[in-house]
C-alpha cells in the first residue's frame, strides 16, 4: 500500500493535535544532539498492522529518524516480539512516538481482532467482511488492516459501491422500486447490492435483479432459507447472486453462521469496537550519541 | 463545548473518505427533492457524546438539515431512547448518515466506558484521568467524551503539560537530573510532572521538587507505600505533591486501587480500547414530503 | 448536482488565479456601492452547463450577488436567449465575471458537442460514453455536462471501476492473465472490464470472464465481428457481456458504428476538445442603483 | 519556468479527482515490485508544451519515476517523434499516465492553435495576443503554453493589468469618465487600457489620454481608420498610443487584420478552444524489470 | 476594502497561533452564557485602521458578537475616543480580545506614523509612497493602512510592478542592457522602473527609456541635480519620465527633501518600524446579560 | 528551535503575498542560469535573531540555494557584519530576498530591543518576560526572539497558560469568586495567574491562593507595598507567590521598577513596537556563474 492524500491529512492532524507548538517537556529535559535506539515491542500477541503510517508520523516529525521494521504488516508478533527499531535525534522520537503509537495500536488492533474473527470462521465458511464502521479519518487504514487480519473489503465509500439499504428502500417505496431505480441508470461497472430483512424480500430482490443481497439481522436458520430460496430461483442454472449476512452476529454465535452457505458475513464490531493492540517504544539504555552537526 | 479547527478538519475528512465524489446510491435511488424525518435511537444502554458534531456532520453535507438533541452530553440513555431527531433533504441525511454516526457511537463509547469506571471506583476515591492515547484526529473531541462520562482530562498534548516520561529520565540521566532541567527553565505557570517506577524514584522525585508524580505499574501496596512516602517527606506539613497512579490497572482489579491514597488514576483504555456504542438512524416510514423548491 | 470538495477546490484556485489580491480597473473606476443588472446570453445555439457553478463562483465573490437561472441545465438555447439574470453590487459582478464565464463556456461547450455527437448517433444507436481525458481540475463537472448533453458516463476516476487498459495487458503478461489477477481479488461490487485489440484478445477476454469488453480502435467490420463473436460465445443463452466501441472515431465517421451491434461508443473528443460555447455577460445600461448600505 | 503554487493546487487536485483513493486496477493487476519503461509519443504533428508539469505530475504520484524530456517547450514534434522516455514503478507509471497526459495534451493543444494563428499573422502582421479565456485552474499554465506557440500574453489577471471594459464603460458613465477615474489613482506602474467599440469611442479615449486602446469588433475597414485617427491625434510627433485589435476574428478572416496597422492582435480562441493534441504513453514490451527494494 | 484569500488565512493564522485548541481561562472563569458589552478605546492619538479585521476575526470567534465601528477607517481619533462597540458572548469577546486588538494595533500604528510623515511633507510636496518592507503576511492589510494615514501604494509584490534594483543590474550588467531586456518583453501594460544611485546612472536610465526612476540615497543636493537633468533631457518637452527618491531619509531630515522636485518619496520605516498605536477593550461593568438559548 | 506547521504557514503566505503568480522584474532582466552569491550585513548594531527563518524562505523558493550562517541567532552583530552568505540561482535569490529580509529584520528587531531592555534592567533585576501582544502569525517566531535577546516567554497563547485578566475578574464578579472558580477546575498541571490593579485585590489573590500575581499598573512605591505585603501574608514561610508587574513601564522609567522585588516586568513594547534591524542583501559583483544544467 501506499499513503493516499486523506491518510496523509490524518497523520498531519495527528500531529497537530499532539504537539500543537512545540514538545514542552523533551525541548526542556533532553539535549538537542542527543541521538538514540528505540524499539518498538508487542507487549501481548497481536497482528502487526500500521507499521508504514508509523514510519511516515516519525519522518514527518524528522526526515532524520531510520525506521527499521522487522515484520511486514499482517505478521502475527507474539509477546515480547521487537515490530520495530528506531535510530534518529532522541527529541525528535519523543516528539513523535505517542502520535506514531496510537496509530500502530490501533491498526494492529483491528488486524489482531478480524483475525481472530476470520480463525474463528475457518478456512471453508463465508469470507469476513469488513463495513463503514471506522473510526473518523481512518477509514482507508483501518480496511487495510482488515485485510492484515485476513478479511475481505466492502465499499471504501459511498462512492465506489452501490448498497441500497433500508433506509433507501423506505425512501424509494419499497425494494422493487428502488432495484428499478438502481438498475436503470447505474454506472457500466457497478453490481447493484440491495438489503432486505425478510425471505419475502429477498425474493423481491432475486425478482427484481439485484446482483448482491445483504440478508440483515436473520437468524442462521432464516439465512440457510434465503440461501434455498435463492438457489431455487436460478435452478436448475448455478445461484447467480452473491449472498452477505449481517447484523446481531457476535463472536460467541460466530460458529453458527458459518454453515449457513451465505459467501459472506460482515461485521461491524472488528472495525468499530476492536480494542488497541498493547505497543510500547523503549530507549536503549546503552545507544545515546550525539549528533555534533546539530 | 466549541469545535476547534482540528475538529473542523476532520469532520472535513472523515465526509471526503466516505463521500468522495458522491453519494453513488442515494443519487440513483432517492428521489432529489423528497424530504424526510429520522431518529437516532439507543440500542443499547448509554453514556451521550458527540451530538455536537453529530450535528455539525449533518449540516455540513446541507445546511437544511434541522436537528434537535433530546439529551443533553453526558445524559445517561436506556436502550430505545431517542437521543437525536432529524428533518431535511432525504438524500442528505443518507449522505451523512455513517460519518455522523460513526462520530457519535465512537465517542458514545468512550463516555460509556469512561462512566462505568467512575462509577466502579465511587465518589471517594481518586479522580479518573485520561491519557494521549487516543484515535488519531480525535483527541479533543475524545477528551471532552470522557468528561461527559465523569471523567477528568490531564493534558491535551505535548504542548500544554509537562510530564518527564521513562524515555525522558533515560535520555536526561536520571530522575534529578531531569527535574533540575525541567524546574531551571519551565515556563511560569507550568507545573512539572515526572513519572516513577520504584519508592528510591519517588523519593527522587521528591527531592527534586517534582510537583506532580505519576507512579507507574505499582501494585497498590507500593502505591500506598509510595503515598506514606510523601506524607513523611513533607510532614510535618501537608503533603505538597500530587500522586497519580498508572499502568496494569483494568475494571476488574480497579477496586483495589481506590484506597490508596492517590489523587488520580489515570488509564490508557478509556480512550484506546472503548466499544463504539449502540446508535442506529431510522427514517421514519410515514414522514416523508417533498420539498418543490429544489 | 451538488458541489462537491474537489468543485469547491477548482472554483477557488480559478477565482484566486484570476483576483489575485484584487481588481485593479473595477476599484479604480466603478462606485463601491453602484448595484447593478446584468444577463447572461447565448450568443450561439448551445446546451447549457455550469449554471451552478456559475452561480456559486458569483456567490463566492459576493454573497449579496443574486443569480436568477432562467433554463435548467441541459436546456437546449438558441441565439440571442437569455440564460442567467444577475443582480448586486456592480464591482462584485464585474470581479466574478470572466472566472464564471470561462465555467459556463467551458461545461456548455462539452455539452453542445455531447449534444451533437448523441444527436449523429440517434435514438436506436448505442450510448455515448465519456473518458477520463478531462481538463484538469474539472472532471466531476465535465462528466456533469456530458449528462446534460445527453450522453453517459463511464467511470470517475481510477477508485471507481476497473478498467484493464493495454499498458495493463503487457505488465501482466497477456489478458487471460491480468482477467486472472483480476476476478480473484476484485471488490465484490465491481464489474470487470478489460480493453482489446483484437478478434483473438476478444476471445481470450470472453474466456477469462470479462463483464465488459472495449474494443479498442476497430473498423466497423471488426467490431460487427467481435460482436458476433461474443453472440456465439455465449449461444444459446443471451450474450452475457458489454460490449464497448472506441478508438479512431470521429463526427464524420461515427454514423458507420451506429449498427455494428456495441453496447457503448465512447469517445475522448467530446471532453478533451469541445470548443467553449459563446456566452456573454451585459450590464443592462439603465438598472444601475446605489446602496446605501455599503 | 517554475511552477507556482496555483500550478502545484491544480496538480493536487487533477491526482486527486482521478486517483481518489487509489487505482483499483492496477493495483490488482500489475505486480507491486515491477518496473517498467515507457515512451510519450505525439500521435499527430503539435507544438509541445507542458514536460514540466508532466514530469511534476509524475514525480508527484512517485519520487522513483525518472523522466527524461526529449525536446524542449516549444518545440514542434512530427507525428510519431517521442517527446518524453519515463521509467519506474510500472503501477506508479500507471497511476499518474492520465492525468499527466491530461495536463501534456491540453498545454500541447494551445500551444499548437496559437502557433497556426501566429504562422498565419506572418512575421511582419501585429503580434498575437491571449486573453483570461482559460480553462478554469490553468490560467498561468495556459499563458505559458501560448508563449510557446510564439504569442504573447496579456495581463495574467485582475489584479495585474488595468484594463477598462464596456461594463466599466457603463458602469462609471462612459469613456471619459472612467478615464479620469483611472488616471487619478491608478498605481504608479501601470498603463491604462480602455476598450471602446467606435471611432466616435476612439476620439473620446485619446482625449482622455489612454495609454493602450482595445478595439472590439471593428471590421479591418474600421481598424484602419481607427489607426490613422490616432496617428492624427498625435501628429507631428509618432502615435504615442498602443492599438489592440479584439472580437470577431477567426482563423479564416485572420489574414485580412493583418495589414490594418494595428500593434496587437487578441484571441479568445486560442486558449478557450484549443483541440487538445494526440499524445499517448506506451509501454515498451521488452523493458519491464524487478525492483527487490519495494 | 475586501478582504483578500491571504488575509483571511493571515487571520485563521492568528487566532489559530493564539487559541489553540482553546481558552483555558475563559473556559474556567466565565459563565456560558454570559453577554457583555465591551468598547474598545483610544488610549492615545492616533489615525484608525484595521476595523474591518477587527469585526473579522471577532466574527471568525464567534458570529454572535456584533460589532458597531463608530468612526471609519483613516479617521483621527483623539485619547479617550471609542472606536468600537461590541455585543456578544463574553467568552468569545474574551477568546478574540487579543488578536483582533493586535491587528487593530499594528494597523492604526502603521496609519498613524504614515500619517505624521505626510502632514510633515506638507500638501505641496512630493507623495509619500510604502515599500514592501512590511511585516510577513499583511502586506495588503499594511498597505491599506499606508492609504488610511495619506500615502499611496507602489506596487503589491513582486507581481504586479517591475522595478529593476541594484542587484538586478548588477545581475544583468549594467544600467542600459537591464532597460533594454525589460523593455523588450515587458508586459504591454506595465510601466517600467529602474534604481539609480548616481546622476551618471541617471542619465543612463534617461537613454534606456525608463518610465520611472528611483534615485536611492541621494542627498537632497544630489537629487535636485537629478530632477534638472531629467527636465533637461526631456527640454523642450515636459519631463516624460517619474522620479521617486528614496533611502536615508527619516523624520527628522524629511523637510529637506520636499523641495528637491521629486513626484514621490518611498520610505521604508512607515511600515516597518512603526510602533503599535495604543488600544484598549474594556467591558462595561453593568452591561452583562445571560442568553438563554446557549 | 525548530519550526512548526503555523510557522511554516505564515512563511508559504508571505511567499504568496510578495511572488504571487511570479517575480516579473527578474524574469526579464536576470539570465536564467546565472548563478550569484550574495551576503546580508548588518547596517547598525543589532541582536541577530531569525537566521532559520531566512533560510528556510529562500530553500522554500528554490532548493539550490545554499545559506552558510556565520553567526547564531541571538549573537550581537557590530554595523558593517556579515550574518550570512547565499549562493545559488540568482533569480531564486532575488526572489526570495525582501520576504527573507523581512522575518529577519523584523525578528532581529525584536532581539535587539529585547537586548535593551534587559540590559537596561541589569543581572540582578527582575526577568524580562514578554506578552501576547505580538505581530499577527509571528507569534512563536517573536517569542523566540526574545529568548534571543535575553527576556523570557510567558504563554504562547490562550491554550497554555491560565491568566485571569481584568476583563475576566469582571466577568466572574470579583477576583474571589474568578480564583475559587479556576482552582476547582483547572488542569492537573496548570499554575493560576490573576491580574489586579490594587492592595486590596492583591490580597483577595492571595487569600485566593493564586500561583502567581500580575500587579498591573501600579507604580514602584505601590508594588513594593504588593511585595511587602505577599512577604507577610506567608510569614514566617518564605513568599510562596510569584509577582509579576506589568503596565505603564518604558525605557526610561524601567530602572525605577528594578529593586521593586517583584520576579518579573512583562512589557507589551518589545514586540509590538520594536523597529526592524537594519539589514540589507548584496550581490558579490564579482561572483557571477552559469548554471549550464539549468
Amino acid at each position: 500500500m501506499t499513503l493516499n492524500p486523506l491518510m496523509s491529512q490524518i497523520i498531519q492532524i495527528a500531529l497537530q493535535e499532539d504537539l500543537g507548538q512545540g514538545d514542552l517537556t523533551t525541548n526542556l529535559v533532553v539535549p538537542h544532539n542527543l541521538t538514540a535506539r528505540a524499539k518498538v515491542l508487542a507487549r501481548k500477541p497481536l497482528v502487526l498492522s500500521g507499521t508504514l503510517v508509523f514510519e511516515t508520523v516519525m519522518r514527518q516529525v524528522d526526515p532524520q529518524i531510520e525506521c527499521r521494521i522487522l515484520f511486514p504488516d499482517g505478521s502475527k508478533l507474539a509477546r515480547g516480539d521487537m515490530a520495530i527499531i528506531l535510530e534518529g535525534p532522541a527529541r525528535s522520537i519523543l516528539a513523535g512516538e505517542r502520535v506514531a503509537l496510537n496509530f500502530l495500536m490501533c491498526l494492529s488492533g483491528v488486524a489482531t481482532l478480524t483475525s481472530a474473527y476470520v480463525e474463528a470462521i475457518g478456512p471453508d465458511g463465508p469470507q469476513l467482511l469488513d463495513t463503514r464502521k471506522t473510526s473518523p479519518g481512518l477509514r482507508g487504514l483501518v480496511k487495510t488492516a482488515v485485510r492484515h487480519g485476513g478479511g475481505k473489503n466492502h465499499r471504501s465509500g459511498l462512492f465506489d459501491g452501490i448498497l441500497i439499504k433500508d433506509n433507501h428502500v423506505l425512501a424509494a417505496g419499497g425494494v422493487a422500486q428502488a432495484l428499478a431505480l438502481a438498475k436503470a441508470k447505474a454506472p457500466v461497472g457497478q453490481k447493484i447490492e440491495i438489503e432486505v430483512e425478510t425471505l419475502a424480500e429477498t425474493l423481491e430482490a432475486l425478482r427484481g435483479g439485484a446482483d448482491i443481497i445483504l440478508l440483515d439481522n436473520m437468524s442462521p436458520t432464516e439465512l440457510k432459507k434465503a440461501v434455498a430460496l435463492a438457489e431455487e430461483f436460478f435452478a436448475p442454472n448455478p445461484r447467480a447472486v452473491i449472498l452477505e449476512a449481517s447484523g446481531g452476529i457476535d463472536f460467541e454465535s460466530l460458529s453458527t453462521y458459518r454453515d449457513t452457505g451465505v459467501d459472506y458475513i460482515s461485521l461491524g464490531a472488528i472495525t468499530h469496537s476492536a480494542p488497541a493492540a498493547d505497543l510500547a517504544l523503549d530507549f536503549e539504555p546503552n545507544a545515546f550519541g550525539t549528533d555534533r552537526s546539530r
